[in-house]
């Protein structure tokens, strides 16, 4: 009884992911996305693309990774990529998000979970490549969808778009040379990126 | 190129189901869940609770399919739990959609999503009855939350909740008498859950 209730406490607390938007709009560009929508994404592309990572990887541990990596935002918001002011204080207080929220799961559990959240950040194993990879590619693609909206409305320059994804690769060389070719490139073009290398 | 093309298309089709919105509320209340949260949570639920499935159950089928059960509410919309004319003509709608969404993957894909959605939807094998108890408990556990604000506004009936979740203790006994003894039961104590049986 006592562990049930730990795990539905959190199975409501994280229902709270709902309520952070994300500054990629949906494909059709009628409004923000939130993280509960950006994780069933990732999963999904998890599942749908595994087949080109650079090294074998466990997809159910990928989606487990990629289903929880931004839990944290609850406390922490939504810390935009091109945010240098943001991203200063945003793993303080990622930090201090992991400790209470995974904390809300029975012990094993919550270790197990913060283990995965570690991994994810981290960036090292061939799993957290992968969901890293996804993490940078869906907003890619959302935003190519939308016609480059998100980009066009922070001036987004290709050198910060290049800088972001500097591991990407890591996760996944075809996805990422097939990114940058129908995605990158062509808004570069468009001017929904600006061209400043 | 043309298999990826095909990969990103679906990628960027089943975006759709981020404006497909449900009939329950999200936990605080303040605003219906659209199924692409609803599936988010029942991903991570599975996770979190595959430890008191009735039979062995393989949790990276168990996810997929929950990522993609809800996917043919793209042409076929939502039909509320307790919507008996829309349930009627539900089957065929959804049946059309599958044939067309699934088939934007490469065939082997296709083939795969559409035997894994077919799996849901049969309810025959320990995986999806696994699935769709967690389809039957999210909403249970969101309407408990958000003080049965969904039952109350549609005037739902103990028998109709009973009715409905008649294969809910299948995949899971041990999880179907906790919502069973700590959501329903106080919800038809409050009146939330109208007492009819």
């Amino acid at each position: 009884m006592e562990r049930l209730n730990r795990q539905f406490d959190f199975i409501r607390e994280v229902d709270k992911i709902k309520q952070i938007f994300r500054q990629s709009y949906i494909c059709d560009g009628s409004r923000k996305e939130n993280d509960a929508e950006h994780s069933w994404h990732l999963a999904l592309m998890a599942v749908i693309l595994s087949e080109y990572a650079n090294e074998k990887i466990d997809v159910l541990k990928v989606i487990s990774m990629v289903l929880i990596h931004d839990i944290v935002e609850i406390d922490a918001g939504d810390t935009y990529a091109y945010d240098s002011a943001g991203n200063a204080t945003k793993r303080e207080r990622e930090l201090k998000a992991a400790e209470r929220i995974f904390n809300i799961l029975p012990k094993d559990q919550a270790l197990y979970m913060r283990g995965l959240w570690d991994e994810f950040e981290e960036r090292a194993t061939p799993e957290s490549k992968f969901a890293n990879m996804l993490d940078r590619v869906q907003p890619l693609t959302l935003n190519d969808a939308s016609e480059g909206k998100a980009w066009t409305e922070h001036n987004v320059k290709l050198s910060q778009v290049i800088s972001r994804n500097e591991s990407t690769a890591e996760g996944s060389e075809k996805v990422w040379k097939y990114v940058r070719n129908n995605m990158i490139e062509p808004n570069v073009k468009k001017g929904s990126i600006i061209e400043d290398m």
